[in-house]
């Protein structure tokens, strides 16, 4: 008999099956039924501009055609948006897509990557999925810790160092301030990955100035968030020409959907939408955290569209909260890695779905205390 | 000064800037003025599915969810309708990023690839992307040369080698006892790629059988072509559950959209819409023909959707022909590599888009001749 393992590259046949996350579609269908309310993903309840809705709707037949593979429209808006250069500017399929592009860029194989133990799981992935060598500092007050990050680059000379802030999974934030510090303390040859998915909902004082000269720092932005387009799968990343123009060389093509591109164009040219669904968030947010309170969580402090809150005893506790909160129909995430996994996650929405989450908390909270 | 190149990776400081296409609305931005009819990129201008359509227009707002990761409700209906197994079946954005996976997941670096001279240049950048070497054998008689491929792989032991059938650029096909009697004569290590786009359009008898349990074949579709939904980005895969796991462990699981995966499912699903587009593909692939013959160009007999026309002279003297299709506002497109570049390349379409081509090519082939 042959073995059809024989065909697969070394560097695959080591990789973990497992994907980074399980979609609530699988749950669903785990569990033979559907959620009543999604807030465990992180996208926007709100909807997309009604604008973007129109665009999408109309190009809905045009699907017939391929989305223009420079995005140059789009890419041109986002580079008017934001007052840097078009050449500092690319597209991809979300920043999952762009974080793969990047690495590639980047890393040789072997390369030394730094994250924060606990931190977005799909970065791990690439960095394996490139031959990279992974190296995990611990959160410290549920932030990424910037100095022990700088030390472990300094130390280790590592290639690339990724955080995101605002932070998935806890919602904290650094200053820019303390973001341009870090990245001037890091070694000449160690690359700043900074994603920046929940931007649009941080405070002001907690996003750097774009710098794109800097050949050392790539910004990860998207549509999946405040702009209410995760389905879309479109992201940009802003850099150095010289980093836009070697992760141009690597990414596919033709990987950007034509409805996606025009929705997010237009989603991007309605900043009045954008702003009115940032002040909702920061409402639901507001809310979110008295819900936590009422129920004995502590909420913790976000900038992203998302409020963490700490169910105040260990991650088997936290994962049973999580459990009869899915159990009750509802879908939220929680952290995976201590001590951050003492938190369940709970993105913000419209106010019928917070009714829901907060309709099945009390009780979630009552039978996993029981159960302890 | 800092050097921004020491920041990028050894491997693609090597690669060229250059993409494999050109988009039409490049080539619009630099002419100023755009197209009256898209020819060139093998669309469908017929569209998609009405059902599809509706599937993609109802989901327009829900694109602030994200689709489901495991496209399972596509998978099942992909599986159901070729009679597989799920396992066997993956589904990507366009064929494009699923050879980048499919060659991942099977190919060490330095792995040799083989290919035809002047075939898909987007699977030579994929080959290029993870260090491949790549061999290029000539057509013969503009059909990709079995036996020569079949040669090759056997005196280098290629890892790889890969044909489309209907070919792209000649729209040429091999007989399916042909193509497995090649996937059999090559040595035991090598895997065959099947890219199979314009599938849907083949004469029946040349399309082999579907074997997933075949380790050493996977074959590749996609919606792009027939179903009408290039801008949608989804093709698939169907191999042994060996490697369509390996390339599960290193897809974008977060890459397709959700418009397009709830299209694609539609699209599927109405196979009368098929079965109609088809019948008018093979009419409009003859009315191509005859258009050509009455303008001194001999049509290749094409299994496609796209008629590609031998000009009768040189590389040179079809490239000015298609110069001057391009300028009177035709968008279509020409194989590049000598000797295929004595011909150009129509995409089928509707009779508006064939009047507006036949309208022009006369002019195009006068003007063309005076120059020579």
């Amino acid at each position: 008999m042959t073995s059809t393992r024989r065909y697969i590259s070394k560097l695959v046949k080591g990789l973990p099956q497992l994907a980074p996350f399980r979609g609530p579609e699988a749950m669903e269908r785990a569990r033979g039924s559907k959620f009543k309310t999604r807030l465990g993903a992180n996208e926007s309840g709100f909807g997309p501009s009604p604008r973007a809705v129109k665009a999408m709707t109309d190009a809905a037949f045009d699907n017939w055609m391929y989305a223009d593979p420079d995005n140059q429209e789009l890419i041109e808006a986002i580079a008017r948006h934001h007052h840097v250069r078009e050449e500092n500017v690319i597209v991809g399929e979300g920043i999952d897509g762009l974080l793969g592009y990047a690495i590639k860029a980047t890393l040789d194989p072997g390369g030394l990557v730094i994250t924060s133990h606990g931190a977005y799981p799909t970065f791990n992935r690439h960095v394996a999925c490139h031959a990279g060598r992974l190296i995990k500092v611990p959160y410290r007050d549920d932030r990424e810790d910037l100095q022990a990050l700088c030390d472990r680059a300094q130390s280790t000379q590592a290639k690339i160092v990724y955080i995101s802030n605002p932070d998935n999974p806890m919602g904290s934030t650094w200053e820019a301030g303390d973001l341009e510090s870090f990245e001037q303390s890091l070694p000449a040859d160690t690359l700043l990955f900074l994603d920046e998915a929940y931007v649009e909902t941080a405070p002001p004082g907690a996003v750097p100035r774009l710098e794109p000269q800097n050949p050392r720092v790539i910004r990860f932005r998207t549509f999946s968030k405040a702009y209410g387009l995760a389905g879309a799968r479109i992201g940009y990343a802003i850099a150095h020409t010289t980093l836009i123009c070697a992760m141009d060389k690597v990414r596919n093509q033709y990987g950007i959907n034509r409805v996606g591109q025009l929705g997010a164009l237009e989603a991007l040219r309605d900043q009045a939408y954008l702003k009115q669904v940032v002040a909702r968030i920061k409402a639901s947010r507001e809310r979110l955290a008295k819900i936590a309170i009422e129920n004995g969580l502590q909420p913790l402090s976000s900038g992203a569209n998302f409020v963490t809150m700490d169910c105040g005893r260990d991650g088997a506790f936290a994962t049973r909260v999580l459990q009869e909160i899915l159990q009750r129909d509802v879908f939220i995430r929680a952290p995976t890695v201590a001590p951050l996994n003492r938190c369940i996650r709970v993105s913000t929405g419209p106010a019928r779905d917070l009714d829901i989450f907060q309709g099945v908390l009390a009780e979630a909270m009552a039978t996993a205390t029981k159960a302890s």
